[in-house]
């Protein structure tokens, strides 16, 4: 058989003193770390957009990245050729999930019908290596931002044949993920914004968009899709404003439009911090909201106003977004996709392994870290020490609703000045550099 | 009676060829702009804590501005002759509205008891005051953020003894607000958010906030007090991170614990660029959620990352906002509120009526411009004419929900590739320019 | 003989209060402006690359503009299509100058010596379409960043041989924009910059982009191209970090390399505000160096953190720009290259003549107050009296250098505190709103 | 003797595994790395504002920290103890150095004869602190910024009375840094920029805080103070646009008024950040121009817009930092300033411990990680490699100009496409971590 990787071998746990490049330092799958494998705990999926079809194009100058497997000149037999090299790479690397926009697996044909009828023949293919290789789909989605069609929105377009046409890719992309067994869909809506209020009614784009989710949960409900639904918080880019900011504003939209049940989020660390939130606020906001669904694992250029989608590499990041999801009880229906890209400059083979195998070492890490962390109890004590009051009296009954104002005024003018306590932020500080 | 700005008279409307800097050349009180007078669109309010008790200090540097009316040693004498100077101010500008927390107009005593009573007293005579000179008060508000028992935040302290404290500061602030027949309160929470995740308890903070402002609707209720209850969001500062980020964190709030009916938004310029998102763009957030309550009439700086809070002088901003609040129907009980205050470097007695002279007038044109954009249906006529086809056959079985993918699918199927439309970006804004 | 914009007659000039959207409202060329006319003043040239070139494409989607005059399916005689429409276009708008990179008029060959043929035989009909058009070249450049070649920089490149390349495409385009009459050359260092220093030696690169400039100027003055050179500050993106971050670090550069003498800068908006700037600032730091040369007249989008490159419309930014450029003489070689871009979705033909027409309005316009401004002596006068210390005897005698830190100390202490007056900052900006 | 931190002993080395909060997990003074004890490496130095002087006050709210030391009521028995408070910090810290504004250590009195006394009287009681405590001065300031006379600057005020004023400040701290044997002097110009450009001569501006400079130059040798000059960048706060905005533009200046011999840089981690540059971009640029001269340790947040001085704790930014400080062959002259507060809430005395441990010992954690990276010669050996071709024929052709643009055009042609080479900045990544 052919393969894509020739001088590649499956990476392999040498531990963290290995010098071999290519090999994981702190990732080992099976190790046990509070009770579950590694690799339960972080559900590692590569993501089929940036690691296969990426080019190293910019906005200014085009793809230096060249790839065999994407070197024929018929669009299906390139497309069929990228699918096995992605699956070889999943298995040398050794990730049990994927993830993929339609049309990042099988090319847009002239007509909708020849399109679909492409992306069959190849989710064909799909599932027969996803069976061969012991892989699952983490989740599906439809790309609704790159074709021109789209250029003023998909849900959210002024023109609703536009919208059927959306609510078409999404119907299909829905039925190729339940093909696949997948375990949730995304919905990104990268052009649902806008790039100026002048020729925008945006109370009525967001009424169409809500349309959009009510039709989806409909049909998911109707061919019996169980996976989950998920909304990827993005603030900025490519439209100058985009509905879904963050999670916020996604659980308000959620919420008004009665569809908080139904979807969870997933989120991303580059477009936290685009928002002006870091990536533990993010989860920690979805989490207190129910709706932790899964994340796109990666990180942005705190110094840079774009989506730099760079593989995730700072420890303290992948420490506090894993304490964070091991305090409200692990990832389930979600995982820690690679949404990330090589650098422009990185065109070497080599270069996608390492990058997944830095990625996938820090996450390692990061889980280690913040278990240990857990185990200790070190921030929780705290926390909970620090909120003492509220689990004794005058606390409880202000949280069970029995204090009213004119009762907490009372308390006040008998009590007096509260008793104030140090935050004690350096000293956490230091304490976390200690478990790093 | 003692004058505390002896060489200022009341200032005119002159129009836009008087080179009398101390006069309106916009700001024409009683003209009419679609049957309403101007004053009625405006509702132009001082705020107390900047044009009264700011001294232009810095983070660098003590106060540089000294003024007449705070120089009395007695903190009480000090209050009463800043209050008289207050009303002097709004006479001679000309505005109708006004508003405060309690800590500015009251200066705090040893315990609540002796505070809230040093607070009567000045009400008393401000009460008098709003009587003698037709003045109203917009809204009222507490400093619930600058006494160091707050530094760990009021509604969302660890401490229940704070929260306590907090809610008997809101309690009479509510209570001297109705006595002064304000048509509004203002909940900004200073301290309501966090300085660092590893000793906050993110969740359990939020449920107390949402505690706190249930009790203060409660006792709204019990008070008969009719004014209108806002959230001003802001993202940053003084806290890393506030809880009421912007317009959709704080609309996920109130939908989530059954508050949306209780309260409007109060959106202030300089919060909403801090948060990322133009100040039209909150507005419109705001109003399509049926929230939109009033304003703080501010700007920021865009190459600064703090709350400049300069006076609103940008025409094409304050034209955007008032196209926003005329689409929705005009400001009902909220107003335009100038929460702005001089550079440290403007010491002069004079400039605080340049300032809100400058912001005066620009808003005044904004709303002139705006209102005959919307005479004209510049861009009303573009926006319907660029989503027509939600009005005919397809758009309408969608918005009513006739539509599923099913049928959306045969719809494409059939109708094959949708026609895409320029957005025409660069001819709406040159359109804008020719009406400034 | 062939048209590409059929239905757009030449842009003429009919006053503020026309309705005809392809008309200029301000752009009056003859009308003169403190003894200039407009056109001199203003010198506006089209940029070839984002105005022929751009397809509306982004990271997130392929291009949505289709023109007419790219449709040729070889490459030679798409170049030559294109070349006739931009001068119908140059012609139908009224501009007087054009700017282009040498990949934009002429496609790469396979070898140097070929696409240094291609070029020759596209530069010999434009110097004919310049001549029969009356159209000067306001200055050309290399494009030494979109090749996969120039990854790792140019100058900067880690690579001698790269570095070689890039020399022979800028001796070229430095000869053809000779061959042309161009009054300048542009060094734009679209990859001079690091991705990461991990990897990059940055003083060397500097020493070698440094050599780069010397042999520059050495090779102008061996050929007598007599037009100017000039560097064009942007502080990111397309590399992590630009070495020409900004007028002063291109300064310290300049300073550094004793190269000061040869160059002048050539200022974008955008690149102004990307680097925490304003435009008028860059500007104002260019002319008080002497280094005031050319303007990339666009503008970016505050809230966004990446190149937008949209078409100038801001008057505030436009007067402000032009009221610092005629203080320090006007341009003399450089002029107001719009190197701007369309939206994605702007894709109709109109919409390029629409955006032009926009920008050049904007910049008439601030032209206008400008001028004003400064015959009014407006803020003159303020600062001369504002200065007027500076005049009289202790300020002479500092600024000609009679006094030293002792005469000071005894100075302060025979004459103790100084008197400190208002910026009244306020103030002056509601003059500047009264000639907006 | 008085102690004013009666329950803290003097912190120890502990190693990393301690639990004991008040001790050094990695910083132990005399262990040697590279040749030199990390007591040389490090030169640790306390800052005198922010320790002593700071209350954790914020343009929200008053202060909240109260220590024994300032609880005088006469400001110069205030200054005493707050400096013996000082030196038994710093011996219990164990540090060798501090740094300080003459405002910090003296209150200001009525007129500058009297303060100078002030200053004096204090200084003769630090000499011998420093004496009997074995501390030396790292460099002396002064405060031109806090009083309201420098509202609109101090050598760039418009008025030449203030910058007498500031002169004769400068003078004097030069002259109490001699006598107290400080080894340098930092010009921070906290006012030295502008607030609007509306009433500002940048140019003229510009001119006087050189002649400043040259002044203060000419004083240092008139006096015979033998300590290094330093400039510190920021580029914004407290005014809108400081000069001195980052290392390139401080060099710009530098070289245009011939100042580049007699000043080194202060580089700050906050202020290169603000500046949109990382920390070690603004190290590196210091010394490839000769001018890294001392650091203020501390760190800002990526989400925030402002000077938050935070300590640093941040093992990347420690670490990358020492690395180029080490390549540039370490510091001499200069150290590592804590340029750094407590957060408002962290009131209690030992907070003020922890927080410079912290500092101390990630700054000792990322010097013994540079030292390991020097050692191995991880990325220097891939840097040389990288550039290995200007080590070759070519590249030493074009360093040592015997090369020009016909030479390089012909060997261009000659030679054909160059080979490019991935950059494998995420193998550096990687390998990076490895060493974390």
């Amino acid at each position: 058989m052919k393969t894509y990787f020739p001088n590649i071998e499956k990476i392999k746990y040498e531990g963290k003193d290995s010098k071999k490049p290519l090999s994981f330092k702190f990732y080992n799958p099976d190790e046990i770390v509070m009770g579950k494998t590694m690799a339960d705990h972080l559900r590692f999926a590569v993501c089929y957009w940036h690691t296969f079809k990426g080019t190293g194009s910019d906005p200014f100058g085009p793809g230096t990245i060249v790839r065999d497997f994407a070197s024929a000149s018929d669009p299906m037999v390139q497309a069929e050729e990228t699918l096995y090299a992605a699956f070889e790479f999943f298995t040398k690397l050794g990730v049990k999930f994927w993830c993929f926009h339609d049309r990042d697996i099988a090319p847009e044909a002239d007509n909708l019908t020849e399109t679909n009828a492409r992306l069959d023949k190849i989710v064909a293919i799909a599932k027969k290596l996803q069976s061969d290789n012991g892989m699952q789909l983490l989740w599906g989605t439809t790309n609704a931002f790159s074709n021109p069609r789209f250029m003023n929105g998909a849900g959210t377009n002024p023109s609703p044949e536009v919208f059927a046409y959306a609510a078409s890719q999404i119907k299909k992309a829905i039925e190729v993920t339940k093909e696949l067994g997948g375990l949730g869909y995304v919905f990104w809506g990268g052009r649902e914004g806008y790039e100026t209020l002048l020729n925008t009614n945006m109370g009525r784009e967001l009424d169409h968009l809500a349309m959009l989710m009510k039709m989806a949960v409909d049909h998911k409900n109707k061919i019996g899709f169980t996976g989950q639904f998920y909304i990827e918080p993005k603030p900025k880019e490519p439209t100058k404003h985009q509905y879904d900011f963050d999670a916020g504003n996604c659980l308000a939209f959620l919420r008004k439009y009665d569809l908080i049940n139904d979807f969870k989020l997933n989120i991303e660390a580059n477009h936290a911090t685009l928002a002006g939130h870091t990536f533990q606020h993010e989860l920690e906001m979805s989490a207190i909201n129910g709706a932790l669904g899964s994340i796109d694992a990666n990180r942005g250029d705190e110094m840079l106003g774009w989506d730099t989608d760079q593989f995730p590499t700072n420890i303290y990041d992948t420490t506090m977004a894993m304490y964070t999801v091991l305090k409200h009880g692990g990832l389930t229906t979600g995982g820690l996709n690679f949404d990330a890209k090589l650098r422009r400059a990185s065109t070497d083979i080599t270069d996608l392994f390492h990058a997944h195998i830095g990625g996938m070492d820090a996450f390692a890490r990061g889980l280690k870290i913040a278990a240990k962390l857990q185990e200790d109890g070190v921030f929780e004590n705290i926390i909970t020490q620090r909120y003492a009051g509220w689990d004794k009296d005058l606390g409880q009954k202000i949280e069970t609703g029995k204090m009213d104002f004119d009762a907490l005024e009372k308390f006040t003018i008998e009590n007096g000045e509260p008793i104030v306590q140090s935050g004690h932020q350096e000293m956490l500080e230091n304490i976390l550099n200690t478990y790093i």
